[in-house]
C-alpha cells in the first residue's frame, strides 16, 4: 500500500520505519527539509531514534500536497497544536486516516480523529493507540497495540497494514475510549513523575496510577466511550508504560517538575512534546464542563498553569480521608 | 490495642514498626530466637529493612504461646507455606486476625483467611493487600492499601489499627478479590521478570501485565471475588508495583530465571521469599479445576516446573494471532 506519514518525530518515525519493513511504499513528510536532507543522507535519527538504522528506499517529502498525492493510507504524527492546521491539506482525501497523536484540542475538546472528521470528512478515519515506546518499536522489541475505527472494516484494514511479527495489532470499534485513554494517561503521568521528582517511591505512585485510571475511565464514559476500553491496552496498558518508563517523555517531564524545575523552561530544553501538558488544560476544561471529578488532573493543571507547589499539590492528593475504596 | 505481628522477615518487620509509631503495644514473633536477640541488640534490621531505625519499645518475642497469650490483634505475616501450620496455634484466639501474607495453598486452594476461618474459627478475620513495598513503608512514603472482611466492622476496625498520615487503609467486603489479587499478581510479576531479563522493554512488559490482569479478574471471579476489586489497589495497583518496581522480589526473581539461572538455584540465594514461586504452581492447579483459561499462569508454571525455554514460553505468549482485544 502507499502509505504517507505525516510527522518525522520519534513516533512518526518509528512507525514509517515499521511500515517500510512491512513492504508498503512509504512516504514520511516534515516540515523541515534541511532536517529531511540530513535523514536522508545520514540514513540515521540520532535526535529521536539513536542507533536505528533508518531505511533508504522510503521517501522524504517536505512538500505536504506532493507528500499526499497518491497515498491510499495517511498516518498523521504531528503534535496535537499543529494537528489542525496540517490535516486542512487533507480536505479531499478519500482513504484511510490514522491518528497516532495523542491530545485534546483546547477550545473543542475534540481528539484528534474528531478533528479529521470535521477537516477530512471524505475519508475514514482511525486511531492507533497503546504501549508502545517509539524507540522499542523501532529496535523490533514485541510490542502490542490497538487499532480504532467506528467502522470494524476500517480498524481490520488498519490492522493488516501495521501487523508485524513483533508488533501485534488488535482491533476495537470504541474510538472515544482508545483516543481518550491515550490522551488522559499523559497527565496522569506528568503527575507520576511529579512523584518521581519528589523522591516518593512506587508505592505512592503506583496508588496514584489506580486512581488516575478512575478518572480517565470517568470523564471518558461521559464522552461516550466504554468502561472496559480503558481496562485494556490502550488504557491501562499504555498508562503503566507512561507513568514507570524511563524512556516516557511525560512521566520524564513531570520529574523534572517535581524537582522543582518551571515547566516553560523545561519544555523549551525538550526535543520532543511533551502531549500531557496541553493535554492537562483541555482535559481540565473539558471535566468542568462535563461536571465530572478529576481530582489528579486538576492537581496537574494547577502545578503546570497555577504555579501550584508541587509538594502541596501532591500532599492535596495523598492526604484525603479513608473511605472505602471507590 | 496489644497487636502481636507473627513473623519478623521485611513485611512483618515493616507493619510492627508501623503499628508501633501508631501507638500500639506490638509484640513481634519470630522462630529464630538468635536472630531477635540480634534485632534487640542492634535495633536494626540490615538483612531487610536497611537504614531503618527499629523501635525499642516493642517485644521481641520467639515463643509463639507467649506471643499471643494477651493479643487483641494478631498480624500474620509468615510465608504462606508456614502459614497453616503457624496459625494452628490460633485454635482458641477470638480477636482480630489480619492476614498479610500473599499466597494460595496448593493442596486445598485456600487463600491464607481460607487457611485461618479453618485454623482459628472464633476469630474475626481480615486481609491487608495493596502496592506496598515494605521498605517504603518503613521509610514512611505515603503508601495506600485495602482492609478487606466479609465483616464491615472488622475491616473498619483493621482500618484504624494500621492508619497513619502515611499509610492510607482503604476498606472493602471483597475478601475472595482482594486475597486472590494479591496472591495471583506475584505469578505475572515472575513473567513481566523474565520479559527484563530476557531484554524485552516496556511495551511488552505493559501488554503482558493487562493481559495478566484479565487472567487473575477471570479466575477470581470463578473463585466469588468481585470484577472491580480487580481494577482497584490490592488487585492493578499492587501488579503494577510487583511488576515494574525495582524493589519487587518477584519480579526480580522472574529477572534471574528470564536471564537462564535455574530457579531452584535462584530461591537458596534469596532472603526473602518469593511467593509466586509457590504460587504459580497452585494457580494454575486452581485454573485447570475450575476449568480457567491463564496463559500467563501456566506458562510461569511451565518455565518453573516443567523447565521449559523460558525464550519459548514468551514467544508463546507474544506471537498468538491478531484479534479483537478481549
Amino acid at each position: 500500500m502507499n502509505v504517507t506519514v505525516l510527522g518525522a518525530g520519534a513516533w512518526g518515525t518509528a512507525l514509517a520505519v515499521l511500515l517500510q519493513r512491512g513492504g508498503h511504499h512509504v512516504t514520511l513528510w516534515g516540515h523541515d527539509a534541511a532536517y529531511l536532507a540530513e535523514l536522508r543522507k545520514s540514513a540515521k535519527n540520532e535526535r529521536y531514534l539513536p542507533g536505528i538504522a533508518l531505511p533508504t528506499e522510503w521517501q522524504l517529502e517536505a512538500n505536504l500536497a506532493a507528500a499526499i498525492s497518491s497515498a491510499e493510507c495517511v498516518v498523521v504524527a504531528v503534535p496535537s497544536k499543529a494537528f489542525r492546521e496540517v490535516t486542512t491539506a487533507l480536505a479531499n482525501f478519500a482513504g484511510i486516516l490514522v491518528s497516532v497523536t495523542k491530545g485534546l484540542e483546547h477550545e473543542t475538546g475534540l481528539t484528534m480523529c474528531g478533528i479529521l472528521a470535521a477537516n477530512a470528512p471524505r475519508a475514514s478515519h482511525a486511531a492507533l493507540s497503546g504501549p508502545s515506546l517509539a524507540l522499542e518499536v523501532a529496535r523490533g522489541i514485541p510490542t502490542a497495540i490497538v487499532a480504532a475505527s467506528n467502522d470494524a472494516e476500517v480498524a481490520n484494514t488498519v490492522q493488516t497494514l501495521f501487523h508485524r511479527p513483533a508488533f501485534r495489532v488488535y482491533t476495537t470499534t470504541d474510538i472515544a475510549g482508545v483516543e481518550l485513554g491515550g490522551a488522559l494517561k499523559n497527565v496522569i503521568a506528568i503527575a507520576a513523575g511529579v512523584c518521581d521528582g519528589l523522591g516518593f517511591g512506587d508505592n505512592s505512585k503506583a496508588s496514584l496510577v489506580t486512581r488516575g485510571i478512575v478518572e480517565m475511565r470517568r470523564l471518558g464514559i461521559a464522552c461516550g466511550a466504554q468502561a472496559e476500553t480503558f481496562a485494556g491496552l490502550s488504557g491501562m496498558g499504555d498508562l503503566m508504560v507512561t507513568c514507570f518508563s524511563k524512556l516516557s517523555r511525560n512521566r520524564g517531564f513531570g520529574e523534572r517538575v517535581g524537582r522543582g524545575e518551571k515547566p516553560d523552561a523545561i519544555l523549551a530544553s525538550m526535543t520532543s512534546v511533551a502531549e500531557g501538558y496541553p493535554t492537562a488544560r483541555s482535559a481540565c476544561h473539558l471535566a468542568r464542563k462535563l461536571d465530572i471529578s478529576t481530582p489528579i488532573i486538576d492537581e496537574v493543571y494547577a502545578m503546570l498553569y497555577e504555579g501550584k507547589n508541587v509538594r502541596q499539590a501532591v500532599q492535596d492528593l495523598t492526604t484525603r480521608e479513608s473511605k472505602a475504596e471507590d
